[in-house]
């Protein structure tokens, strides 16, 4: 890829149905997210520019608050930038907003929150039944909302988080993670579980959610959950729910956006 | 088909994504609705049963308050078969509601008012965008909804709404239909356009909306669609409007379900 250019520095608030892609990463050749924005891009703008995420969504998870970075020679209306996004890209994904960002700005490194949901169809556990399309995991065991409740809270705060990581890449880097909020409401029929944290480990809120999954029905006792994150072992956990019912909500900058 | 047994009456609400399915009604070779919810129902209940729509969804239309009715000889609790139904169903074909109704309800002929939307997505008519998966009709060219809204209040009363059915079946059949209401507004991030009438005629929606959305973006004034109902002639208006945006939303019935 070519370097920036320097210019102008935007970012594009990101909706997407992931089922159709391989993630956010660009592939060689595999459809993935950051690749259909950046031909969207360059259709909109003329320019050939890298756009970066502010997290790499796994194969087939979804979006509805992705941030997406570009800088762009010109300056450009941010109206007429999302009219012109939103007609060159493909229908499963939608930009719901572009601002004008300071030159000092970095879609991944200014982040200083991000918000994950996962989202949970299971009509016998008193949510409602959704209309579909619905993008979840599809489970027929009922869950204790209340256990699975009881189960998140010991999971907020700061600890080395190494139980529900797969596969770190580079052992060296530190598996500490600041979890701010972990919950479990019916909304919509739905069944969701919000994670919020300074940032997260590869496949945590999968891992957690497959965890708390096994609390909600029964298999694991809520103390568990506590037992395995203390175990900081990666074979101490369960293993991982699926991509289909995960969601990057929303990426906190300060100033916010 | 068997001749419905004699027995206990219930109906049951479906939402629907029927992006897959070739509409509601049984066909010999092709997935329907009709057909996945009578496989759904006997493996539920162990009962092989017609089930009937109180509405004939076009190919590729949804709903979101579909009505199915179906005798059992047998009398079951509505929760337990509720949930039943949900487990054989595919994910995208739910079950919201059971009831049990009297010997003399019938799905189709008992209803005295049904409710449609029609849903688009446009970005630049200050709908915001809707995050996907949206099953909508996309349209690029702005659409002004106060004109809009102006117009359809030209199809609201009883006429005779020859102009916007498509082929009538049965050429002596009045095509004569109330309509109670119609509406255009932004929900959600998509123009959602609404009709309430006592009955429709076939593909009376999507050719109303069709004709709506030249008055949106320009080409019709809003008296034009007073003069395509006035002429009470197919010929009159100009085409259909793809069911992808179609929802069936709710029958009326008295006492309601």
């Amino acid at each position: 890829m070519a370097k920036d250019p320097a210019g102008h520095n935007y970012c594009a608030v990101l909706s997407y149905d992931g089922t159709a892609y391989y993630g956010w990463q660009r592939l060689r050749d595999k459809p993935t997210l950051q690749a259909a924005v950046e031909v969207a891009l360059e259709k909109a703008t003329g320019a050939q520019v890298p756009v970066r995420g502010a997290g790499r969504t796994d194969r087939g998870a979804h979006a509805e608050g992705q941030v997406a970075g570009f800088a762009l020679a010109e300056p450009q209306p941010v109206e007429a930038l999302m009219q012109d996004l939103n007609r060159a890209l493909p229908t499963d994904i939608r930009a719901l907003a572009v601002h004008a960002m300071p030159p000092d700005f970095h879609v991944r490194t200014s982040a200083v929150e991000k918000t994950y949901e996962f989202r949970i169809v299971n009509s016998e556990s008193g949510a409602h039944v959704a209309p579909p399309p619905t993008r979840a995991w599809h489970l027929e065991r009922p869950l204790d909302l209340d256990c699975m409740r009881v189960a998140a809270q010991h999971l907020i705060g700061r600890h080395d988080f190494a139980s529900f990581a797969t596969k770190p890449r580079f052992k060296q880097r530190s598996t500490e993670r600041e979890l701010h909020h972990a919950d479990v409401l019916c909304r919509d029929g739905l069944i969701v579980m919000t994670f919020c944290a300074n940032s997260f480990l590869n496949h945590m809120v999968r891992n957690m959610v497959c965890a708390l999954t096994r609390v909600g029905d029964g298999r694991y006792e809520p103390s568990r959950i506590a037992a395995i994150l203390q175990a900081k072992q990666r074979s101490a956990s369960p293993g991982s729910a699926p991509a289909c019912g995960l969601y990057m909500m929303k990426v906190r900058y300060e100033p916010p956006l």
